[in-house]
């Protein structure tokens, strides 16, 4: 298959994933709210931005505020361009393309109401630069855990790796593990799941792992969602849950490589900041 | 007069302004909240860190919460140590100190309840590795601005540094602006004031206007919250707040040096982290 179709098959994809979960959480939203779209597009404008990087390409942001979806964002980009010459050492096969590249996924946070139903945050995304990769993963994040959660949650990721390679869980998971951890206050930021990167041992596989990931995603954080969205709660555990958000900002502006890599090569800072739940604290 | 001297008198002189700001601060604060102060100390443990730094040495956090100063940290803190290797090349002098360094230092940012009262940093330091400077600054960020604030602010800081040098004002002020500056957002964090880092020109004349600069702080903060605090605000006025002060996590933790310096040379987190909001929104 040359690239070009690979490119499309996996954009079809990261766009159709989107709308399935977009229904999914609409469907589980009893307020009546949907999904907002916002589309964006830099054109194909050469200008090197701030960064010295040229982005050039679209995306499209999709945000819902609800009574179960406190704030969920879903975001799907494909973009492309030159990365700056600071930048692509840093970027697998960056200097052999000559710092081009080009880049589609789909990412997704939800931060939930009730304080009881964990937040989530799911990525996938396929790159391309003299190399092509794909990369992604999910983590759940609970302020109060439930270690009945905690295990069906793992259980979902690792039947999902299983059915690709009987290697990836453990490999996985670890590497999730150690990415979602807070050095500075030597906390994990929740409870894990997995993440991966650089996968390109086979395009075929390593695209149908993708979509499972997707796939298993939009099964399991919905069934969560229906098991703890009654749960009493109070101000108080509200409270709790506001002070994880704390950590959870901390992660993303202190340490996520997306976060840096989309701020630094002059993304869309209103897609990249989605991310930020809608209230925090600090004590 | 020898280095060890000059530590002394700033050291004595941090802990005394410290003291001054903090005794005006639960003066203007009517519900009778004080400063609740909070001593740590890394003893002189020569074990790196996980940065790879060895820091040695403590501080005093002061943290009070009322009616008028929603959240106020006031931190000093004399540190010393070894910076790793990564580290000692971004620091003037660290190089030819095969690392070794001294600091010492008051740091204060202030979120006031009322959203007509702006927020407040003002930072002042000594630093030894083979050089021997001084920097800080102050600057202000009101969530509605009034010119007349902004006007006698500024006014305050000039006045301040043209007691001491006549270029220092303009070159300080444009750092600032510089400085405080959100390139993802392409907005200010605030209306500025100064910033000043590696002043060794003269040490008597340096630690002079660093001392003078947290006496100005200490009159015309006091001032303009005095003057707004009994303005009235509405919940919409205070989300508005709770939305700038997203801002203000962003730029601390994205791309405060301070911060970054703390957090990867394993400084006090607690104290570090001070510096962000007790509530912030983002939409």
């Amino acid at each position: 298959m040359d690239i070009e179709t690979k490119k499309q098959k996996a954009t079809t994809w990261f766009t159709e994933i989107r709308n399935q979960i977009c229904t999914e959480f609409e469907s589980i939203e009893p307020s009546g709210a949907c999904f907002e779209r916002t589309p964006w597009n830099r054109g194909e404008d050469d200008t090197p931005n701030e960064s010295g990087s040229i982005l050039k390409g679209g995306g499209e942001m999709s945000l819902m505020h609800g009574e179960i979806f406190e704030k969920v964002g879903v975001n799907i980009s494909t973009v492309h361009g030159t990365f700056s010459e600071e930048f692509r050492s840093k970027i697998p096969g960056a200097q052999e393309s000559n710092g081009n590249f080009w880049a589609s996924g789909v990412s997704l946070v939800a931060h939930m109401k009730n304080p009881f139903v964990p937040a989530i945050h799911m990525n996938t995304r396929m790159i391309v630069t003299s190399e092509c990769w794909f990369g992604g993963g999910a983590d759940l994040t609970p302020t109060f855990e439930f270690e009945e959660d905690t295990a069906d949650f793992h259980a979902s990721f690792k039947e999902c790796c299983d059915r690709h390679d009987p290697n990836y869980y453990l490999k996985f998971k670890e590497w999730c593990d150690r990415y979602f951890f807070l050095p500075h206050r030597n906390e994990a930021r929740g409870i894990g799941g997995i993440f991966y990167d650089n996968l390109k041992t086979d395009w075929d596989k390593n695209f149908a792992f993708t979509q499972d990931v997707g796939t298993s995603f939009n099964k399991i954080f919905p069934a969560l969602v229906r098991r703890r969205m009654d749960h009493d709660w109070s101000e108080s555990e509200k409270d709790v849950q506001r002070i994880k958000r704390g950590r959870y900002v901390e992660f993303n502006l202190l340490y996520d490589r997306g976060t840096q890599f989309g701020l630094k090569t002059g993304g869309n800072t209103e897609a990249i900041l989605m991310s930020m739940p809608p209230e925090a604290k600090w004590v």
